[in-house]
Formats: C-alpha cells, structure tokens, sequence
C-alpha cells in the first residue's frame, strides 16, 4: 500500500474522517518525497492534489508522481482555494494536520458546514514506523554523523575554537555526500558543557575542559543524532566517574531497548543507574525522542510515555548529567529498534580523552 | 529605550493591549538574545518573565538579564501557568505573537475573560528597523557569506559534485566564525538551475552547466542572503543573455533602493527588465525580502506590497529567470537600506565563468 493509501486506511475508513488537508512542510515530504509544497489535499478517493505556488511550481511538476499539481497564484487565498476543492468533493468531515490560528479561523469560513479537527495522529503513526527505504536512508545518515564525530574526536583540542571544530565536523558530513545538517551543531566546552544545549561560540577550548558535541547527518532529508564528551587534556576523578556513570546509562538503556519495551521504563532504567551514582537531580532531561524526517518525533521517551516501542521505530538514548558551573556530560545514539533488540545507527568510539591531546 | 519598553509603547500605550505573550521562538530571542526558550511573557509593568523547561533552565538563568526565569516542569500544562500569571497581573487584553489551533483553545480556556488577540505586528514593526548592533551582525554575516561564495567560484568546475561545492562554501563560512547557516545551501546546476529552490543533489557538474549557488551565513543569529550564477565553463550567447539581464534588473534595483520607495515599485523596476528582454514569464518570485533574525521577514517586496522602505531596514535584491528544461540564472545581495541609497551586505563577483575552469 501506498503512503496515502494507509492515511485513508486509518484516518478514512477506520476513524470517520473523508479529507485530510497536510499543511505541515515535513508530512508533505513524507508523502510527496520533495520538499517546497504548500499544501497537500488528500480528498475522499481519486488522485490527490499538490498546492504550490509559482516560485516552486515547475519543481514540484517535475518531481510528483501519481499527484496532481494546482499553481497557487501571489494574491491567491490559497486554504479558500483548497475548501472549494473540499467542498466539490463533497468532504464532511475533514482532518488538518497543523495550522495556526488565523488560517483555522480563514477555513473555517470558507468550509461552511464541513466539520473539521485538527489531528496529526494518523500521519504521526505512519511515520513512526520506518520502512525497508527509510532505514537504508537513516543507516547512511548514521555512518555521515560517525564520520562527523571521527572528526570531532580529532579536532577538540586545547586551543581550538568550538566554532572550528564544527566546521571540521561539518565539512566531513557534507564532503561525503550529508545534506544540510540535521539541528545545529552543538560543540560546548567548559562551564558551557554544562548547558544541555550549550551551542557553539567562538571560545577557545582549555586544556582539562569537557566538550559536549552533539551532531546530526541528514540524509535524503532524514535524520541521525549523535553525542560524545571529551576531555581536552587527562580527565580529573570527578569528570571520569560522571563520563562512566553516564556511560553505564547509556549502555544499560540501549540492552534494553526492543520492541514492547514501554517508552517511561526505558527512562527508568537510564534514569536508575544515574540517581544510584548520586546525580539524579542533574539529569534533566528525558531519556531520548524519534527520530525521522524530524530529529525530534515520536515517540518521546520520557518518564511518563506508557507508549510500546515498536519493531522499526528508530529513537534516540542520551542521558546526561550537568553540574552547573562544573560541566556536563552526554551519551548519545540513534537506535533502531527491532523485535530482539536494538541495533546502533551510529557508531563511535567511547573514550573521554579526544585524540587531539 | 530598551526592546520591551518599545513594545509597551506600541502596543500597550497606543494600542490598548496591556499584555503581550511571545511564543515564537525567534521573537524571544530579539528581546532576550540567547535561545531555548518556551515563552515570554510582557506584563502591564515590571519585569517580564521567560518559562522555560528543565533542560535549558540553567542556560536562562546564566543568560537572562532583567527578566524573571520560571521553571517549567515536564508535567506541568504551560500555557495554563502562564494565563494563571496574566491574571494574576490583572490583564485585560491580551496579545499572543502566534500560535496553533489546539493551544490557542487551552489557552483560552485558562483566561476565561480576558480579551486575546493573536498580533505579530508590533514586533514585526520593532524587528524591522535594524539598530547598530544588529547592522553590526548583519555586516558580518554578510561578510561570511561573500567569503562562501568565493569558496563557491573556485569550487564550481565540472565533475565537481553539487554537495562538495556546498562543503566548502560552508567550512569557507564556519572556520572563520559563521554559526550554522541561515538556510538549506543551494547549489543547482544543469536544467535543476532553473527551480528556484533547486537543492543541493550528488550530481556531477557538467561542462557548461548554468550553476545557481544561494546561500547565508549567520552571525550571532542574524543571517544573511546571497546568490551568484557561474557557468563552469564557457557561456553560450544565450546563457550570457539571460545573465546579463538579470545582472541588470539586480543593478538597476540596488540603484533605485532607497528609504522612501515602495516596495512593490522596486520589485516592477527589476521586472520591467527582464520583461523587456522578453524573459517576464520565467520571473517566477518577487524581488526580494526583508532579512534579520530570520532570512525571510518583513518587508516582502512584491509587486502589490505598498509599503515604503525605511532607514534601517535589510532586503534582499534577487531577480532570477528560470526556463524550464534549459536552466536558470540569479543574483542576489543582500541590503542595507538608508537614506539616500542602499549598500551592499553581501560582495562578490559577477563573473559568469566560475575560476574552477
């Protein structure tokens, strides 16, 4: 079945619904496979409708297959557009995957009658599950992002700027063929490591420093996501028995993961090793979340998401512990998730000491 | 007067709002200057208060200077929270810069009585006009990106790879102090040169090829918009053509730019050109945009936007013409508007030959 054909499937024939209107830019390429549309029409049968407007429009004819193209003009009312077309089709009950107030109250007008919800749990579900394609692309995304972390693991040393070890990270994503990356590099040494997103500034790294980088590939526009923590230098006591902690974590979370595992117990298990060393209160984030299309998609894994994993569901394991004014430390993979197991999309070495000391 | 205080002017003083919820998130790094926020939240008077969650709690409150730091725990309903504190404040009209249909019904909810709006304009208009620091940044992002594009020109010789030609732009950029860059890095070569947003593929290019490169630094999170047109190898007349005219429409442009001048009469100065050169039908977008923390913002400079031009504020100048199946040419600078003229942000060669041939 087609992509489309399972929207219908769910959101059609089993939850009442007989149009759904995609305005998420991220759902249209799930569906579409190329990016710049506007909107995306799914009607209660027959083919389905692109709307694009002019600067995208010979783009989006060249690219789409089995969908057609509507040109939407400059002065165009482009949702009044779309409820005439919902209205010819005679839709009663319509489901909008996302849109901010004033387009909803704009519909709505122009969809007199017609009821409409606003529900992206159909098309969430479907990307929550990666087929044999997606996998391939995220496994190479995964590789680009190791690659990227081989070149971190090189450059972060004492005297380098974080900005320049991202541009070293950067170019040996890109240079072997990544898109554009996946969330903006994050290389955040000393007291900034810290800070769970602690950026990329201009400073210099110092010798005994923790350096947080976190890195995302893209590739044919899905996602990897990825963090190692270096020490610049020889890890103090304090540094290592965090590293270790956080390590244990990761490690114990990843044996774990498989398919029916519950998404809060997976926390629990990352979360127990962590608070058992002493550093509860300094783990302040959840366990992981999907990873996709998005870097951040379903399913969160947090400490209270009762939801099952699921066999190719592909989700992030990332604790990490941050003492204010000391420094952090994080952990990171991209796992796909599999009835046994999980296996590691990325893939890089452990060791607290980069090779640039 | 500081960026809160203008706003209380605006939107308060002269237009009977007397509380301003910020939700974009790029809006809350104009008035806070560092990112990872969830929520501004301006008052009647006092300071105002940034909601932020566990994880980039300790980053706000390192960074935050004369705003209140709320914790948001990961259970705790937000927007609830936030409209329990307007209340609290005794807000009777309140504005809220965006947000989607789900949340604006929550939130309406918790406010039973007060008067919501939803109101970008205000900040719009504040974010408009660029102040010293924030020409300052956009200077040097334009810097960066003219640096980029040098990057480009040598880089951009047949059997060259569309992704290797972005990896070095875009180290070009980062080594030397760029964040991450503005948007996706385009570089379309062959028949793809002529959509608009044609990507950035593994393809080869080939001698001949007409070879679009659009892209953007950042600086401190300003950003900034350039694109240049090479043909790796030597122009074919009609390839000179077409690029001579556009070159043209962009020149004549920049020329015209000044404070004063109506937006949509500065779109028709460029288009009357490539009209006149027969080519009015592949000037498939509008002139330009304005461009600051975000690289599309106000002012749109389209052909019906009757809005003058301030000192102060920073466009995009980029006609482009784009025959289908043949290819496509465009130049764009970024610029600075003032009094008397406009300057260039962005500088680079016009040559059409890039100097990998």
């Amino acid at each position: 079945m087609t992509r489309v054909e399972l929207l219908r499937k769910t959101a059609f024939t089993e939850n009442g619904f007989d149009g759904y209107l995609i305005l998420n830019g991220i759902n249209q390429l799930y569906f579409l496979g190329f990016p710049g549309t506007s909107a995306l029409f799914v009607p209660p049968d027959d083919e389905c409708t692109v709307y694009v407007y002019g600067v995208n429009y010979e783009q989006a004819k060249a690219m789409s297959k089995g969908f057609n193209v509507a040109l939407v003009k400059g002065d165009e009312n482009f949702l009044a557009k779309i409820a005439k077309k919902a209205v010819e089709c005679n839709v009663k009950k319509l489901a909008v995957d996302a849109l901010g107030v004033q387009a909803w109250v704009n519909l709505i007008d122009e969809l007199d009658g017609c009821k409409v919800e606003v529900n992206n749990s159909h098309i969430e579900s479907l990307r929550l599950v990666k087929d044999e394609q997606e996998i391939e692309y995220m496994r190479k995304a995964g590789e680009l992002t190791s690659e990227g972390m081989k070149a971190a693991f090189n450059a972060a040393k004492p005297g380098a700027k974080e900005f320049e070890v991202a541009a070293e990270i950067e170019y040996a994503m890109r240079s072997r063929g990544a898109g554009p990356t996946a969330f903006e590099t994050i290389v955040a040494s000393g007291t900034c490591s810290a800070f769970p997103h602690g950026g990329c500034s201009g400073r210099e790294i110092q010798e005994g420093d923790l350096v947080v980088v976190d890195i995302g590939a893209t590739y044919e526009y899905y996602c990897s996501d990825m963090t190692r923590t270096f020490v610049a230098g020889k890890p103090s006591a304090k540094q290592q028995k965090i590293y270790d902690t956080v390590k244990a974590a990761q490690q114990k979370a990843f044996q774990a993961a498989k398919a029916g595992v519950v998404a809060a117990d997976l926390d629990a298990v990352a979360r127990k090793i962590i608070t058992d060393a002493g550093f509860g209160e300094y783990f302040v984030h959840r366990l992981g979340h999907g990873v996709g299309l998005e870097v951040h998609e379903s399913p969160s894994m947090n400490s209270t998401n009762r939801e099952k994993l699921v066999t190719g569901c592909v989700v992030t394991d990332e604790p990490g512990i941050y003492v204010p004014g000391f420094g952090g430390v994080r952990v990171e993979d991209t796992l796909l998730i599999g009835r046994d197991g999980a296996e590691r999309l990325t893939v890089g070495p452990y060791s607290l000491s980069s090779r640039g000391n």
